[in-house]
């Protein structure tokens, strides 16, 4: 499996009138978590499109919300991936507090559409290359 | 089958590089549409709280994304109830651009909870009687 | 002068853990009422790119908060314009709740510059007509 | 005069259809120094409340934009302060990135009032002291 995490603050900004992060934010955090993730690949999403002429749209998301994250919380986001991708990439995401707690779980599928034409393609040789190395070495 | 809708149009804001509604919106436009369907019921979800003691929040939420809003659109946002609630009220949701198309559709999963004790108590009476009687006028 | 103006509700996710709206929020009201404005024109800011090359970044705002708006608030926030804009033109704006209570008010200045040189330019022709006929007309 | 900086990268859902972050995310990096800040006060704001029962409410904030940031950057959001205050305090803030350009730059104006009454107080002596002693440090 290829596991990767990244960590910071809730922001004030973040929370709603019941005092907690609002559910819409935990998205945001699974994409923060994903763009770290790519960075750390050097592969970053926004060059991504550039260098191979692939965008990466969400196909869906799904989250449960388990315990309320607030201000003052320090945030693990992970990104698990399990199977190398074909026309699509699951990833599988968690956001967990500086106490352990789980606050949310999910999940996002990826896909992949060529830039110019707009039509679904296979994942990219060195995303998957990337990945396929990723997952052997755990 | 309850129904409701409501309409409004993209914020520049709510678009992102890609040039697209970027995809955690749609969770907020989801929340909009249930905001308003209390609204119309004369419940407002602020004065939910303090009428009844007791906090709606989300347990999860699940979203399909089919094709992109873009600025410039006028979305419809509905909110569909099959089911009366007992612990759990689901709220089946669409999003549709001005030309009919199918942006994005999901669901989301309510609980409720005593305001003190912060326990799952069951749907109240006085909402669990409005969405019966929405149910069955259609 | 030329007045415009649009309302809309709070919507909860702009609320924060103060249980009032967040003051970051204020400045995107300030964007959808310049949006629908420019709407109402025919001349909607999506089109305006492609249509005469130019972009309108913004280069400053300005907001000064007075009462704070909360859930359950329907916003009425205007746009004012006092001169034709040369180089620059400012807006002035004003959000005001149901009651009558001015929540905030400020001011933006845009900058009108080439969509591919990113040199500043003029405020287009098209614009300016419509700026000078609506403040001649009040 | 006190001094206060921290650094975080461009977030995917901060950009908007300019391919830019949005103007109104600035005020919300403005707001997470603050909240570093303070946090390396050992004086979070959260906590500033209940410990005080004060509330610091944003009364005017003003930023002009002069370089946009983008996808991919490191922003370093600084806080000044140059007076000690009494009723209000300002703070000077600004947006540079990794190749020390000058994104944004501008201000806000914090209050202080009685949690309980709403009435404006002065500045509590704990937060005081920490600014006048950092203030004499530099």
């Amino acid at each position: 499996m290829l596991y990767f995490e990244t960590s910071f603050p809730v922001r004030y900004y973040e929370t709603d009138q019941m005092a907690v992060v609002h559910h819409s934010n935990y998205v945001r955090y699974f994409e923060t978590a994903r763009s770290m993730m790519m960075e750390s690949w050097g592969m970053p999403m926004h060059k991504f499109e550039k260098d191979y002429s692939v965008l990466i749209p969400i196909l869906e998301v799904y989250c449960r919300y388990r315990h309320p994250a607030r201000m003052g919380d320090v945030l693990t986001v992970s990104c698990a991936i399990e199977k190398v991708p074909m026309a699509r990439l699951r990833i599988d995401q968690k956001v967990v507090n500086q106490d352990g707690e789980l606050c949310a779980e999910g999940y996002v599928t990826l896909g992949f559409i060529d830039k110019d034409s707009f039509h679904p393609v296979r994942c990219p040789e060195a995303l998957l290359n990337i990945i396929e190395k990723h997952i052997n070495d755990r």
